[in-house]
C-alpha cells in the first residue's frame, strides 16, 4: 500500500502536482506532512485551499530555478520535520517549448533545461540528508516510495529510444538529460536505501498538455501513483515506467 | 570510400579535433576545403602548422558557446565556398566535468550543457543552408556522409540505458541531451537528405581523456572515420555507434 508518511512535491499549485496533493490526501493512509511546493504561494489558490481544510498539507515557496528558495524551503522541511526523514521527493515542476530545429534559441534551451533537468537535480542534492534520513529510519525495509524514494516526472518524449517524430528540442533534450540523471541516482543512492525512477505521467488535460490530451489529471495521478506503489527493492529502482505501468526504453 | 569534399570540424585545435584534421589530409581523396575551427585560432600552433602546408585547410575562430563567432564563421564558410555547399559537419567540440551527486553545481550543469548540446545544435542551426546545399547538390544520391551529414561525437558515457557507474552528472546528462537532439536532427533532415548519427570515439588519451585512456587518437579517429564511410542511406541517419562500429543502446 502506498503511504509515505512525508511527502515533497513541486510544482503543485496546478496541472499534475495539484492532483498529486488532492490524491495523496485521499489515500487510505494520508501522509503526516505534505510539503506542497510552488513558485508563488501567494496565487497559489486552489493549493491554499486544500491546506486550509488539512492541517498535514504545508504550502510553501520553491522555485527550482532559485537556490536560495530551495534552501529555504529545505530549512523549513527541516524546522518542521524536527529529525524525522522525507519519505518521497517528486520532482513535477517543468516547463515545455514547441521549437523544432529552425526556432530553437540558445536562451530558451537553457531555461528548460535549467527548470528541467538541473532543478530537480539541485532539489534532489539539498533534500538528500532528508532522505537519508528517511532510509535509515526504516533500514531493514526494501526500497520503495514509503521507506525513500525520488521520483523525476519524466515523458515519453525524452525516449530517445522511442523518438519517431522529433520536435520539442529543449523539452526533450532535458528530459533525456534527466532519465540520465535519474539513472545517476539509482546507482548512487542504492547502497543508502533510496529508490530514484522516472514516470510518463501520460498526456494530461493541464496547461502544459492542452485541452486535447487524452487524459484528464486524476487518471494520470492514478496511474503514476499505482505505479509508486508497485516500485519496490532493486527491481524498482532506475526505472523508466508510463503512469500505465508499461516501461519505456530509453 | 570517405571522400566528403567540403568538411567543417570544431574544437579542432588539439585532441580528437585535431587528428581528425591530419586524417582527412591522407585521404585517398582528401577535401577539397576543410574548415578547421577553433576558440581561438591565433594559440592554435599545431593546427596552424597543418594548414601552412595545405591550403585547402581554413583556421577559423568558433566558439560553440558565442552565438557571434558561429555567425562569424558561417558568413565566413560562405564566402568562401560561393555557392557550393557543406559536406560534413563533425560537432566534435566538448568538455566534461567529473562531479558526482554532491559536488555538482549550477553552474557548471548549465555550462557543460551549453557547450556540448546547445552548441552543436546552434552549430547545426547556422550552417543547416549550406548543409541542404550540398545534399541538393548530389539530389539521386543515398545520404552518406560524402552527400550532407552531421555527425555529432558523443560518448558512452551518454548512453542511459548502459549506464552503470554513475558519475560525471553533468557530462552524462548534456551528452544523452545530444544524442536526444540528433535523432531529431536525423528525422528533421532525412526528408533532405542529411544524414545525422552520434558517435563514440573510445576512450581516447587527450586533454579530455587522460594519460591512461585505452587509445590514442590515431586509433580513435581511425575508427570513427571508418564509422563514417558505412553510414549510408536511411539506415546510416538516427545512430549511435562506438568507434569500434558497435552499435550503443541508447
Ligand atoms: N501534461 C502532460 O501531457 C505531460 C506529459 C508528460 C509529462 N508531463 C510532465 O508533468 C509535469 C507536470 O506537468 P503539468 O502538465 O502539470 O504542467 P503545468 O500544468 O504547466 O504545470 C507546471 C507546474 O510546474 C511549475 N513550474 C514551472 N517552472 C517552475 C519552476 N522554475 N520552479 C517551480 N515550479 C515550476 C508550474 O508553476 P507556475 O504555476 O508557477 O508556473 C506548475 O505548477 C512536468 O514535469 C511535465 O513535463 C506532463
Ligand atoms: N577523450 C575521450 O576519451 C573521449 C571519450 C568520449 C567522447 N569524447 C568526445 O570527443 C570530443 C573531443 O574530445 P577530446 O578528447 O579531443 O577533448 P580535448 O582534448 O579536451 O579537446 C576538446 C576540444 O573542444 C574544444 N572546445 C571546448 N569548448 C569549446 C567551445 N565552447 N567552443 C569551441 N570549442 C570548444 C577545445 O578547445 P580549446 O582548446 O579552446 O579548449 C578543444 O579543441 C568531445 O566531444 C568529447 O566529449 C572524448
Amino acid at each position: 500500500m502506498l503511504s509515505p508518511k512525508i511527502v515533497l512535491i513541486t510544482g503543485a499549485n496546478r496541472g499534475i502536482g495539484l492532483e498529486f496533493v488532492k490524491q495523496f490526501l485521499l489515500l487510505k493512509s494520508p501522509p503526516k506532512v505534505l510539503f506542497a511546493c510552488c513558485r508563488q504561494p501567494d496565487t497559489a489558490k486552489d493549493l491554499k485551499g486544500l491546506a486550509t481544510g488539512n492541517p498535514s498539507v504545508h504550502v510553501l515557496k520553491l522555485d527550482v530555478c532559485d537556490q536560495s528558495s530551495i534552501d529555504n524551503a529545505k530549512k523549513f522541511v527541516e524546522s518542521k520535520l524536527q529529525g524525522e526523514g522525507l519519505n518521497l521527493l517528486i520532482n513535477n515542476a517543468g516547463i515545455i517549448d514547441r521549437t523544432n530545429i529552425y526556432e530553437a534559441s540558445r536562451e530558451e534551451m537553457a531555461k528548460i533545461y535549467e527548470t528541467n533537468a538541473i532543478g530537480p537535480l539541485m532539489v534532489v542534492q539539498s533534500f538528500l540528508p532528508l532522505l537519508k534520513q528517511a532510509a535509515r529510519a526504516d533500514f531493514s525495509a526494501p526500497m520503495s516510495c514509503n521507506r525513500a524514494a525520488i521520483i523525476n516526472i519524466s515523458t515519453t518524449l525524452g525516449s530517445i529510444s522511442e523518438n519517431s517524430s522529433s520536435g520539442y528540442y529543449g523539452y526533450r533534450a532535458s528530459k533525456a538529460a534527466l532519465n540520465m540523471i535519474t539513472t545517476n541516482m539509482s546507482l548512487d543512492l542504492k547502497a543508502e536505501g533510496i529508490l530514484a525512477t522516472a514516470i510518463h505521467p501520460g498526456w494530461v488535460r493541464t496547461d502544459m498538455g492542452g485541452p486535447d490530451a487524452a487524459i484528464d489529471t486524476v487518471t494520470s495521478v492514478r496511474g503514476v501513483m499505482a505505479v509508486m506503489e508497485k516500485l519496490q527493492g532493486e527491481e524498482g529502482t532506475g526505472k523508466y515506467y508510463a503512469y500505465s505501468g508499461h516501461q519505456i526504453g530509453w
